[in-house]
């Protein structure tokens, strides 16, 4: 059977037979980032009240204790449940990362199963990231599957999640080429999760990671046990493409495997607002580090943007809650020009701060033809500053910092992760950095052990 | 805000408000009814491959020991667990009631999450029985809501029993009529399951009524905790109606609430066999008793049939398994002749023993215009049946034994549930009894106990 008549086997296949010698250096230093940067994401969400009531929920139904780690509560309990509790976690800051082309958050559907099961198997630092790998390029290529079509209704983050969470637990458990798809077919026909709940801002997102996280964990324990799954569950006659798209593609489920790794692809987020307002931030910055100017010497910013923008900000003016100050451009501009950057403390302390305000009402946002055209293959960034001493000039950034062309530097995911760490209070700078080293040697560790503590 | 604007809210204030005083007397019987066939139906399963992955599932990620029962395996453990493992058996040997309009198995998915946290909360056996109904009221007009285009692709009791799950374990839970509906929020968000597994003959049916039940306990515990889901889950812009239907119809979800007890338009399954071959069975059954014949007394039997049940029977001529036999017209009439019933034992045991297979040689189908015209609305059994001395007598059953308007006498559900549990071996007869007592006395009971030992 060749890889064109049943895609979602080669997928399979490619998940259980990856070896960490396969995975170029790149991806897997790569793969290393985007767990320190979860972690930071994780450790931020540590009070939240949505996740706190999964927490208990967890303490409620699981174990005591286990193999397995819950971050937020440093406590531990059995794979199943620190991977619910980890995941609710993940996404509740919006600071995870993100791949464009299929519009979904990898981090928040894979880490969290993949720590877990790797505590409880004893696995090596080395299979727990290839496990990572397996995860990654699994649940975005499903999600590139399931298209556009599907994430008009459906949060793509949660029902290609429970795929990818299914094929990073499937590879810890040495599942075969043979019992991968059966572990597909029971994450899939779990497939769930839909935007209705963005009109009441409920609490939605959270319980979407939980889901996928804990619902493909527990298919890949089934398939190990020879629980059977349909082995077209994505691209059957009554698979998820025919019930929750109009524009599957098939193709999409086994493209360039082993050649393209899309875990590369990735964004990180930098700054803690919506994205559209990361390009004119960095433009903004690079302006202000080029001129060495502080807000003070700054009379005029205008930014000129992509219509996207404009229909998504444009409403915002002056804000009201920390929400609405993360889709205030003139908001996220006087962050960066009087803090130098746009994180979630600046927000929560200063949205409303004197100095902020004034800078907000100084930017305009205009529509920019080029910039508009190349949206949205790229997000460029312009503005032009004018300057309390008559000078004008002019800042452009093609790529926003955190895509794949413009990454952050391992001192400024630490960094990232300290600031995430400290924001939700759940460990000292010390234990922050003692996680991140352990992250960066992960690879030559014979046993995952615990993170923090 | 009335129940056409916002018919779910509509529902969920049902739910959260129904008492046990509103629900007449025969509904309540009927309830225990389903109770006892309910746990029939999870006794026969005690051995049941995909099921015992599930229960080692649930023994390795769950407590050792808790407040609910896990049927199978006389162990105790969390409800979360208790519900999961319960309801993976409920379904399996298809012996479980069936909702025709809404082609919903509800006792799979309700009974499990309810008893689970019955026993954990210590309520009464009225606030069982309450809450059972509220979780047939919900998961039935959820499942009408989806419609016939839903049914296509997703399998029902999956997808709309994460809503009947959720109302259930939300009544006991004395979740208020604002709590309600973030408990549906978050079910629905968890709606999944698609029918792609038949293909292979997978075992996701037991996963899909363990994940409903297990994703609806826990969005009413979460809405117990301030966890918020969206409030129109099912028919928002962004809902389960435009993501997995076509044919959805919101007026559905509120008809007739508090007038009309969908409960008690259950049907009971009888015979062990494919539905359409009940009607002739008992036509047959009903010639042979009111003719004191015997096997050996019949030349030959036609059943008059509607073409549904020749398009899905027709090509099982000698059955190769049991699941085969089971759409065998000629088996199952000749288990009927030979044993006087086609229960899951008969089955197993004879469904290619000589007489039976001399039987079925001797049956044919035949169209009947009334008959097919009657269908779907009425499934009539007609059969001419030619005896050895040359006599043709006629039977004709216009409602298959089970149905709402010829149901199950309590002495034949007791009988059903005695055959289902000895299948399994799951309890002694004197248990079983025990059981049914326990039962037929629930309502009088101050705190649900356990039902077996």
């Amino acid at each position: 059977m060749s890889t064109s008549d049943h895609p979602s086997q080669a997928l399979a296949t490619f998940a259980a037979e990856l070896s960490f010698e396969r995975i170029p250096d790149a991806v897997m230093r790569r793969a290393e980032d985007l767990m320190l940067d979860w972690l930071g994401s994780v450790l931020a969400a540590r009070s939240a009240r949505p996740v706190r009531s999964i927490q208990r929920f967890a303490e409620m139904m699981g174990p005591a204790e286990g193999p397995s780690e819950v971050l937020i509560s440093r406590r531990t309990t059995s794979p199943l449940f620190a991977a619910l509790v980890n995941a609710a976690a993940s996404h509740y800051v919006e600071q995870d990362d993100v791949h464009n082309g299929s519009v979904f958050h990898p981090a928040a559907v894979v880490f969290a199963p993949a720590l877990a099961v790797a505590q409880a198997v004893g696995a090596s630092g080395k299979q727990l990231l290839t496990a990572v790998v397996a995860g990654y390029e699994v649940g975005i290529r499903v999600g590139e599957f399931l298209g556009r079509s599907h994430y008009r209704t459906f949060h793509t983050t949660s029902t290609a999640g429970t795929l990818a969470a299914a094929a990073a637990v499937g590879r810890l458990l040495d599942l075969t080429p043979a019992q991968m798809p059966h572990a597909f077919g029971s994450a899939g026909t779990q497939s769930a999760g839909v935007w209705e709940f963005l009109r009441d801002a409920a609490d939605s997102k959270q319980l979407h990671c939980a889901h996928a996280s804990a619902a493909g964990l527990m298919s890949a324990y089934l398939a190990q046990d020879g629980f059977t799954g349909a082995a077209r569950v994505l691209e059957g006659a009554q698979g998820l493409g025919v019930g929750m798209s109009s524009d599957a593609d098939p193709a999409k489920l086994a493209d360039g495997l082993g050649t393209r790794w899309t875990l590369a692809e990735t964004s990180f987020k930098f700054h803690a607002s919506c994205r559209h307002t990361h390009p004119a931030a960095d433009a903004l910055l690079q302006v202000m580090q080029q001129n060495r100017l502080k807000a003070g010497d700054i009379a005029r910013v205008v930014t000129h943007v992509h219509q996207g923008a404009i229909d998504v900000l444009g409403r915002v003016v002056v804000p009201a809650t920390v929400h609405q100050a993360k889709f205030s451009m003139g908001t996220v501009l006087g962050l960066i020009a009087v803090h130098g950057r746009a994180g979630l403390t600046e927000f929560d302390r200063d949205f409303l701060a004197p100095e902020v305000a004034a800078f907000r009402d100084k930017v305009m946002m205009e529509l920019d033809g080029d910039v508009d055209a190349a949206y949205p293959a790229r997000w460029i960034g312009k503005v032009s500053v004018t300057t309390t001493d008559g000078r004008t000039l002019t800042g452009r950034v093609d790529e926003p910092k955190g895509d794949p062309g413009n990454t952050l530097s391992r001192a400024e995911i630490e960094d990232k992760m300290q600031r995430l760490t400290q924001y939700g209070g759940s460990a000292t700078a010390e234990e922050a950095k003692a996680a991140c080293a352990r992250i960066w040697s992960l690879a030559g560790e014979a046993r995952v052990g615990r993170l923090l503590g």
